[in-house]
C-alpha cells in the first residue's frame, strides 16, 4: 500500500510537506494540499490507523452517509438503523459522524479524498440508489465502506448488509399460501435497486416451490410511498388477486386506502402485507400483518461489517433473518 | 424461554432437583437426570450466561464440530479454520473444545442435548452433509449454531459462513475467458451439497454473462478428492475442453495427472483452476492457479457470526470474497 514517502517522491517534495497537506496544515498553499491529495488517492494511500490506547478516540472515526431517507423520527427507517450503528460502534471506542448526504453534494463526488480529509477509517452508506454516482466510486473505493442493501461486486473493501431477501418473500407468500390464498400480488419497491430485484428473483422461486402460479399482471414495480399504490392496485383487483404483498409498509398503507377507496374489505376481500415493521404499522387500520426487518440488529451488523473491512477481513454479504409480524391486515380466503 | 422453574413445574419436582440434573450433580438418580434433560430440551430451555466478569470463561465455552475433514496438519482445510475461530474466541475470552464428530456419534444423534449437558453458549460446524442426521436437528436447535458451507432456512439460531460462490466461479470463468478459452469445462463437488448447487448455480449464470456455451458433457459432480479425476477428465478432453475449473484443488492435483497420463500439457493444451488455495498448491507441477478462500477469515468469521447468534442477532449468511491466485497451471488458449 502507498505510503507518505511514495507521494513525496512522486511529486518530488519533502514528505513533512505532504503530510501537512495530509493533515490540512494552514501554512501550505491550497493548490499544494490539491496537488497532495490528487495524488494521495491516486496511488490509493489511506491513513493506517496509529497502535492507540482502546479508549483513545483520536484515529478511531467512522461515519454514516445517508441520502433519501428520514432517519431524525423514532418511525422512519433510517432511525433504528443508525441508532444500532452507534451503539456497536461506542461499544468499541469509536466516534461515529452523521452526514446527511446532500448537504455534502460536493464531498460526494470525492468520496475517497472526502474520507482521507476527514480522517474517517471507513463508512456505512444508507439509501443509495445503484445508478448513481456513488456506485461508481465505491466500486473503486480503497476505504472500508458498509452499504446497507446494495451489493458492490468484487471490490474486496465494500461489503453489504441487509435482511435475506428469498426468506422474507418466503414468509410472506407462504404465510398467505396456508390462509388459502393462489392469487397473489407483488407490488415491489424501485426498479434498478438491487434489493428489488433480488426480491423479485425471491418471489418468483418461492411460487414456484408451492406451485404457484405467477400472473404478468399481479406483478409491478413501484416506489416506497404510499401514494404509488394507487397507480397498481386498482388493476391487481381487476385481474383476481385476493392478497397483495408490498415492498415497504408504506406502500401497504397507500394499498389499504387504495382498497377501501373502492368499497372492498381488508382484510375480508383482500389481504395485505407490508415490509419492515416501522411503528406505525401496528396503528393502521386494520393493524399491518408485515415482514420484520430488525433495523436495530442491522445496524449493529454493519458496524459489525464495518469493523471487519477496517481489519482486512473482505466480507461480501451480511444477511439477517426477517420475521413474520400477523396481525390484522391477513386472513383466510373469503371466496 | 423456558426457565428451571417450567421445568420443575412440568415434571412436579423441585428446582434445585433440576438444576441438579442440569449439572450432573451427582447425587440424583440417572433417570431423574435423563427426565429433567429431556424436558429441558422439550421445553426449549437453554441455560443463560451469568453476567460475569470478562476474564472469567467458566459460562464461556463453544466447541467445533468437525467431520470428513482434516485439521491437524497444516496443509488440511480444516486447520487455518480453526485457527482463526480459536483466535477470535480467546480474543473475546471464550473458550473453544473441538470435537472430531465421529468420536461423539451418540452425542451427534441429540445435538440440544449435548451442548446443553457440556454447557456449551454454542457450536460452530464444519464438514457436515445436509443429508446427514445433523440438518435435520440443526433445523430446530434452539442453540447458536454457525454451519460452514451449509445453509438451514429459517432457524434463526443457525448461521451460515462462506465463500461467496458466485464470485468465486466469476473470478475463474473470467480469467479463462480473457485467456482465450470457450469451451471451459466444470468438475464441480459433491452432489446433495449445499455449496456445490450454488457453484452450479453460478458458473451457470457467468458463462451466460459472457455469452459462453455450456456444454453438458462439459459439467460433471465428483468429490473432494484427486481420484475422482480420473473419471471425468478423459470426457471432458474428448468433447474439446480447453480449460477445466475444478471445485478443490486436489480434485485440481487430480485433473493435472489424468491431463498429463493422456500425454497432454498444463497449461499448454489443457488450462486447470483449482478452488480453496491449500499450502501444496505452489509445489505442484504446473503450480497451481486456483480460487483462494481465506480460511483463517473464515474462521474469525465464524466466531464473529456465532457471537451475533449468542447475543440474539439472527445472521442468516456472513459471505467472505475469494481471490484469484494465479501461478502456472492457466495461459493463453493455444488452438
Amino acid at each position: 500500500m502507498a505510503t507518505i514517502k511514495d507521494i513525496a517522491d512522486r511529486l518530488g517534495i519533502a514528505v513533512s510537506t505532504v503530510s501537512k497537506g495530509l493533515n490540512n496544515a494552514s501554512d501550505i498553499s491550497d493548490e499544494t494540499r490539491q496537488m497532495v491529495l490528487d495524488t494521495a488517492i491516486e496511488l490509493g494511500y489511506t491513513p493506517k490507523r496509529k497502535k492507540t490506547l482502546i479508549n483513545n478516540t483520536a484515529e478511531r472515526k467512522v461515519c454514516v452517509f445517508i441520502e433519501n431517507m428520514d432517519y431524525e423520527n423514532r418511525d422512519a427507517f433510517g432511525y433504528d438503523l443508525i441508532q444500532g450503528f452507534r451503539q456497536s460502534a461506542s461499544m468499541r471506542n469509536w466516534q461515529t459522524d452523521i452526514i446527511p448526504s446532500n448537504l455534502n453534494a460536493q464531498s460526494t463526488s470525492q468520496y475517497d479524498k472526502f474520507l482521507l480529509t476527514n480522517r474517517y477509517c471507513g463508512a456505512f452508506l444508507i439509501g443509495f440508489s445503484m445508478h448513481n454516482d456513488y456506485s461508481v466510486q465505491i466500486s473503486k473505493t480503497r476505504f472500508p465502506t458498509v452499504l446497507f442493501d446494495n451489493h458492490i461486486q468484487s471490490n474486496p473493501k465494500a461489503g453489504y448488509v441487509g435482511t435475506d431477501c428469498y426468506e422474507g418473500l418466503k414468509l410472506a407468500v407462504t404465510h398467505l399460501f396456508e390462509l388459502g390464498h393462489q392469487k397473489i400480488a407483488f407490488l415491489n419497491g424501485a426498479k434498478n435497486s438491487m434489493v428489488s430485484y433480488e426480491r423479485t428473483q425471491a418471489f418468483e422461486a418461492v411460487m414456484k416451490e408451492l406451485n404457484l402460479k405467477i400472473y404478468p399482471a399481479l406483478f409491478e414495480y413501484g416506489y416506497y410511498v404510499p401514494d404509488c399504490a394507487k397507480y397498481h392496485v386498482p388493476k391487481f383487483i381487476d385481474n383476481g388477486a385476493t392478497a397483495i404483498i408490498c415492498a415497504s409498509d408504506l406502500i401497504a398503507s397507500g394499498a389499504i386506502s387504495e382498497v377501501t377507496k373502492r368499497g372492498l374489505r381488508v382484510p375480508e376481500d383482500i389481504s395485505i402485507i407490508g415490509f419492515d415493521d416501522l411503528p406505525f404499522c401496528a396503528n393502521l387500520t386494520p393493524p399491518l400483518t408485515t415482514i420484520r426487518q430488525d433495523r436495530q440488529n442491522l445496524g449493529r451488523s454493519a458496524f459489525t461489517l464495518l469493523d471487519c473491512l477496517i481489519n482486512h477481513i473482505p466480507v461480501s454479504k451480511f444477511l439477517l433473518r426477517p420475521k413474520l409480524i400477523i396481525r390484522e391486515s391477513t386472513c383466510r380466503r373469503q371466496n
